[in-house]
């Protein structure tokens, strides 16, 4: 068990912590699901993207799923071979295309019409040929929150099968496209393996007929999105989710990609927050912590459960919201939580919050950003400090000065 | 009208764009509204906490309404008065409530029995009495998001009257409390007078029994909260507001303070994003512009909408949801609009972003915060640069070279 106490002495709170073991742990996970396979585990930067939580990923040869420009370039510092990073999202700028070409990354997922051929007037410019993979939309309910879910029409993801072809024998043919990849990834905290079971075979069976037509299709990406254990939720065996996979692909020789994030690293960390004040009003209990929906936004944004942890007491437990000082109703961090009376300074620890917890953090009421540890061997490391006010102002102030004189 | 495009060739999208001069019209219509009474406009921070739109409420000797010692010391830093300084919030930390005392501003606006407490032995450990208000909740439904609803019993703010009562008196006593001031807010984005009439009332009854008992109260503060027009809400007017507190008040010798946040800045901030993409999927029509969530997170979290400004052509409207390059579908900023055919490096203008945008930015999927610029007396002024890359992962780069060591 991590000595919480301990941290928050040392670091203050809030406070994330990750435990780096376990990440790595997480990520072998797949890589023996599929072992004996032709595979790369590209983890998916966004759910948290600190260049050490990287790292682990890159001393285990992994590889990266990026989608902006700043996450190729994160995923390249913290150790990332180029040859194992794929670049995607649905609003690629020219820029970030241009830079992503000349860091020779694997490929680049396209995710519309236009934009395949903005990738190849920048290819021709360069004349440097760019190697690509259509995100192809399958068209199956993922059951997950709609905001996380991505792989139905009426989302803004990826293509419909009928104009994925087409754009495949459009790349096909092009001098400066080379179709290397099929991609395809239906939402996130996915709970059920039958609708990625389905979409692997639709998607496998559009990949036969690629192949057919003649392209080079070596890469089957089946992006990521497999949830954890938030409160009460099966989790999807990795074995089981892998031997769907090689089942759809039958005898297809391809390499299969997998890009997953929340299921690397929310399971190893944890948000450290210290007890301010107990209130109570006519109706409710209120914990108010130090940390906010600043810090994680989950709750807010997508209603979202983390567990608590806190010291245990010789009292009974009854039901409070843990909130957070921002002066918005919608800054709380859990509702209905069942807690003992608290003391200021008492810890509430936020699990599962590894995933799309600092990565989505913001300065909102000019609270600064928290530090981030990791835990390896029994060490504590720090990978990011607490934002300072002065170098959170510093270019504000600058700027003022300047327009004053 | 502002030369949208002009700046988005100088400063690049996406862009925030304030029109000072408004902000400043904005501000002088509160002070008219209250001219012949003793009032204190105490601009509130969280709404857009940038240095020079700050300093341009300090230019009119307006006040600041903080919830952090962060907004504190940029209140200072843009030039407002400390002794215009208010300190609100539900959860102060020791460290924040010592340097709001050794800052001597105003007063701190106390939210809770325990943390009248804090705050009386950090101000006895100093031997420096501190000035309080309490937020007083007057339970009442303010009538507008639940987020942004702050007035009713099962909200975290505020304490009812027969507890605030209790704190009063307790504070009278104390010879480290100066009671000098009555707080209460009852929400964000209002519509309706009445509710605030309603408050003001009830408050000013309160405030009167308190003075009875002999406390020198001499601040009655409204909060802030009224709306402005982003779709088609009809808006208080200003007098109507001001008449109403006024005769809530009747004959009462106080300063009356508002903290406005929003309708001093909403109305004068745009944030300017460039086409990337037009697509269709066979359910719907996606326009993918360059701003995203992570720089205007109120679509995504409060379903908010924003009319959208774009260059009219000779063409048909016709339906698209506009969305950003993040990969989420809760990442789009607006829904069911109707625009023209765009092409890429059209602009989209979202109007009315001048409140809660910025302030509530992130780096989500590593995309660096937008620049933010301000115009006055036909001169642009850039007020915030975009981040760089190298900046943002600086720290992160420091403890992994570090670590690694
Ligand atoms: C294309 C793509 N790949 C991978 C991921 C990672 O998903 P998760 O964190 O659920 O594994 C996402 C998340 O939204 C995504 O959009
Ligand atoms: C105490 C307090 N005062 C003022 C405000 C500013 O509100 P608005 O921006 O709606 O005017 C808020 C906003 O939440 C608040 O909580």
């Amino acid at each position: 068990m991590i000595d919480f106490k301990k941290l928050a002495q040392e670091y203050q709170t809030p406070l994330y912590v990750y435990d780096l073991e376990k990440i790595q742990e997480k990520f072998k996970a797949y890589k023996n699901a599929f072992s004996g396979r032709k595979s790369l585990i590209c983890y998916a930067l966004k759910a948290n993207s600190n260049l050490s939580v990287v790292h682990q990923i890159a001393e285990l040869e992994g590889g990266a799923d990026c989608v902006s420009i700043g996450e190729v370039k994160r995923a390249i510092l913290a150790g990332i071979k180029p040859y194992r990073i794929i670049f995607s999202g649905v609003g690629k700028g020219d820029e970030e295309i241009k830079e992503a070409l000349e860091l020779d990354i694997l490929f680049l997922n396209v995710e519309s019409y236009q934009e395949l051929l903005r990738i190849e007037a920048i290819a021709k410019d360069m004349q440097k040929p760019s190697r690509i993979s259509i995100r192809v939309n399958p068209n199956i309910d993922p059951k997950t929150h709609p905001y996380i879910s991505t792989g139905l029409s009426e989302n803004k993801f990826g293509v419909e099968l009928e104009e994925a072809k087409k754009m495949y024998l459009y790349a096909h043919k092009s001098e400066f496209l080379q179709p290397i990849g099929v991609h395809f990834h239906i939402g996130s905290q996915l709970t059920e393996l039958e609708p990625i079971a389905q979409s692997a075979q639709k998607i496998a069976e559009f990949t036969r007929s690629l192949i057919a037509l003649g392209l080079d299709i070596r890469f089957f990406d089946v992006g990521g999105g497999i949830g954890i254990c938030y409160a009460q939720e099966k989790v999807i065996d990795l074995y089981d989710y892998a031997q769907s996979i090689l089942a759809a692909l039958g005898g297809l020789d391809v390499t299969i990609i997998c890009e997953p994030g929340r299921s690397i690293v929310g399971e190893s960390g944890y948000l450290v927050t210290k007890v301010l004040y107990e209130k109570y009003t006519n109706k409710k209990r209120f914990v108010i912590v130090d940390g906010a929906m600043n810090d994680l936004l989950r709750p807010s944004l997508y209603d979202a459960y983390h567990r608590v942890w806190f010291q245990e007491k010789q009292e009974e437990l009854f039901q409070a919201d843990i909130v957070g000082p921002i002066c918005e109703s919608g800054d709380f961090l859990a509702k209905n939580a069942r807690l003992p009376k608290m003391q200021s300074g008492d810890l509430i620890v936020f699990e599962n919050a590894g995933a799309y917890g600092y990565s989505m953090s913001s300065n909102y009421n000019t609270r600064m950003r928290c530090a981030e540890v990791g835990i390896k061997n029994n060490q504590t490391y720090l990978l990011k400090s607490r934002e300072k006010f002065e170098d959170v102002v510093a270019d504000e102030l600058d700027n003022l000065r300047k327009n004053c004189e």
